[in-house]
C-alpha cells in the first residue's frame, strides 16, 4: 500500500517527530514538512539538518493545509496543542500524537477535535499513538531516519476513530519500518507502567537514595560504582520533565504497579532479614530465567541500544 | 616493583580466577599455575585455553608449595575453603579471596589461618580482597587477560595481616592493571551495598513483579519491552547462587540500604498520589545530576560494559 503527505506538520521538532521527518522523506513520501517549536533554534537545527522545509513557531499557522499532523510535543501539551490548533485544520486533515500515555491524552484531545466527514462517516480525525522507540539523547540534532526500524509502535483508537485516519496514521508508522499494534488506551497505560514507568522509576529511585548517603559514603560510592551501576542507571539520565509529566497522566496504572513491586521488596527484605538462602535463590532464579525468556522473545532488543 | 610468583594455586577456575592467572602468565610474572575446581569439565577447558598447567579437584593438594593462594570460590564457600587448605599451606604462603562481601569471610578466614612468622612478626598471611570486575558471562570461557585493567581492586586488611602479605596482593592485583585501595571491611560492606548489591536486588526485583503480573498482561509485558528494559535488567542475569550468598553474607548493610530505598519508594508514590508535579520534577533533575556527575568522575564506567 502505497500513500504520499501533501504536507506534514510535525509539532515539536526533537528526537522523535525529526526521525519520522526523515523517515518519510527519504523514501518520498510526504512533499513538503512543516515544523512547529517554541524554540526558534531548534527550528534553525531542523532546517540546517534538512529535516524540515520551514520552521514556524505558530501551530495555527503551520497546520492549516496540512494533510497530516503530527504533536511529539512533551505528553501534557499535547491535548492543549490539539485544542489550539484545531479550529485551523483543513476539512479531513488527520491528526496523531507521539505522547507515551494515552488514555488521559486521547480523551482529551477528542474532546476538542471537529467531528468529521459527511452523513456516511462523522468520526474524529484524531489518532493516539506510541512509538516505542527512545533514547538517552533527545533533540532534532540526535534524529536520525532508521530509528523506529524494527520498533513496535501502538495506536489506540476508539469507538470514536475514523477508520480510514486509523488506516493513514498506521501506514505512515508501517513506512518507517515499525511494526504497528492496536490496544485500548488503558490497557496500553498498565502495559507501559510495567515496562517502561517502573524501571525509570526505580533506577532514579536508586539514584536518589545514593544522593542520599552521608557525604563520605557517597563519596566511596561514586567512586565504586561499577559497569552495571551505568547500565542499570542510564534511564536515570532521560529528560524529569517528560518524567513528571508520565507521573501525572498516568497516575493509577503506576501506583498500581509500584504497590506490587513494594509488596515484593517486603518480601525480599523479610527474606534477607530471615536469612531464608532458599527462598532468595528460588526469587533470584525466577528472575533470571524471565529476564532471560524476554530477550529471547524479543529479538530487536539484542541489537545495540 | 617487580615480583615473581613460584607457585599460583587458584581455587575456583571462572571468570575472575582465570582472568587473574592470564594476567600474570602474559606478563612471566607467575610459574606453575595448578587449578582446583568441583568441576572436572572446568578444569579441562582451563587447561585446553592455557589458562592453568595442571588440575586437580583436591584442593589440599594443590596449595602445597603454592607460595600465593587465590580463592575464587562462591562467597560462602571461601571461608570453609581456607579452613580447608590452611594445613596444608607452606610456610609463608599467602592467601588471598576474590568474594564480594568482606566483613564475614575475612572474620572467618583469620579465625582459621595459621599465625606466621617468628618473632619479628606474628600475623596473618590472609588478605580479604576484592576486585571489582563483574561481567555478565561467567566461567573460565569468558577470562581474559585484561579483565581488569582500569578497574579498582578494593584490600581489607585488619590489625592481624601481615604487612608484607598486603604488599604482595597489592602487587598481583596492580600488575593487571587495576587500581588497588585499601579499606576497612565492613565499610567495604556498605559502600557495595549501596553501589552494586542495592541496584542488583532491585533490577530482580523489578523482573519479579512483572512476572507476578496476570497472564494477559504479562505476554504484552514480554512484547513490549523495550531498550531500556535491557540495559535495566541485564544484572538480574546474573548468578543466582551468588547473589543469595551476598545477601546472607551482607545482611545487615543490605537491609540497611533497602530500608532506604524502601523510604524513597514511600516518598515518590505519595508524590505521584497527590500528583505532586514539582516534587517530582525536583527529584527527577536531581537524581540525572547524580548520575551524570557520578559517570563524568568514573571514567573507566564510560567505556564498553
Amino acid at each position: 500500500m502505497s500513500f504520499y503527505i501533501k504536507k506534514l506538520a510535525v509539532i515539536g521538532v526533537g528526537l522523535i517527530g525529526g526521525s519520522l521527518a526523515r523517515a518519510l522523506r527519504a523514501q518520498d513520501l510526504v512533499g513538503e514538512v512543516v515544523g512547529v517549536n517554541r524554540s526558534r533554534a531548534a527550528l534553525e537545527k531542523a532546517l540546517a539538518l534538512g529535516v524540515i522545509d520551514r520552521g514556524t513557531t505558530d501551530a495555527t499557522e503551520a497546520v492549516r493545509d496540512a494533510t497530516l499532523v503530527l504533536v511529539a510535543t512533551p505528553v501534557r501539551s499535547i491535548a492543549p496543542m490539539v485544542a489550539h490548533v484545531a479550529p485551523f485544520l483543513a476539512p479531513g486533515a488527520v491528526v496523531t500524537d507521539v505522547g507515551s500515555v494515552k488514555q488521559s491524552v486521547v480523551r482529551a484531545c477528542e474532546a476538542v477535535m471537529p467531528v468529521a466527514g459527511g452523513k456516511g462517516e462523522r468520526k474524529l480525525h484524531f489518532v493516539g499513538g506510541h512509538p516505542i522507540a527512545g533514547r538517552e539523547h533527545v533533540g532534532v540534532e540526535h534524529s536520525f531516519a532508521s530509528l523506529f526500524e524494527g520498533s513496535r509502535t501502538i495506536l489506540t483508537p476508539t469507538a470514536q476513530t475514523s477508520s480510514d485516519a486509523l488506516e493513514r496514521v498506521r501506514l505512515v508508522w508501517e513506512a518507517t519500518g515499525s511494526h504497528v499494534e492496536i490496544m485500548e488506551a488503558g490497557y496500553h497505560d498498565q502495559v507501559l507502567a510495567a515496562t517502561s514507568h517502573l524501571p525509570h522509576l526505580m533506577a532514579y529511585n536508586v539514584v536518589n537514595t545514593l544522593s542520599d548517603l552521608e557525604d563520605q559514603l557517597r563519596a566511596e560510592v561514586f567512586r565504586y560504582a561499577a559497569g552495571g551501576f551505568r547500565d542499570f542507571t542510564r534511564i536515570a539520565s532521560s529528560d524529569p520533565n517528560m518524567w513528571r509529566d508520565i507521573c501525572l497522566e498516568n497516575r493509577t496504572a503506576i501506583l498500581d504497579i509500584l504497590a506490587r513491586f513494594r509488596d515484593d521488596l517486603d518480601h525480599l527484605m523479610a527474606q534477607v532479614d530471615a536469612g531464608n538462602g532458599d527462598t532468595l535463590y528460588e526469587s533470584f532464579a525466577r528472575s533470571k530465567a524471565t529476564r532471560d525468556r524476554i530477550l529471547a522473545e524479543n529479538k530487536f532488543l539484542r541489537g545495540p541500544a
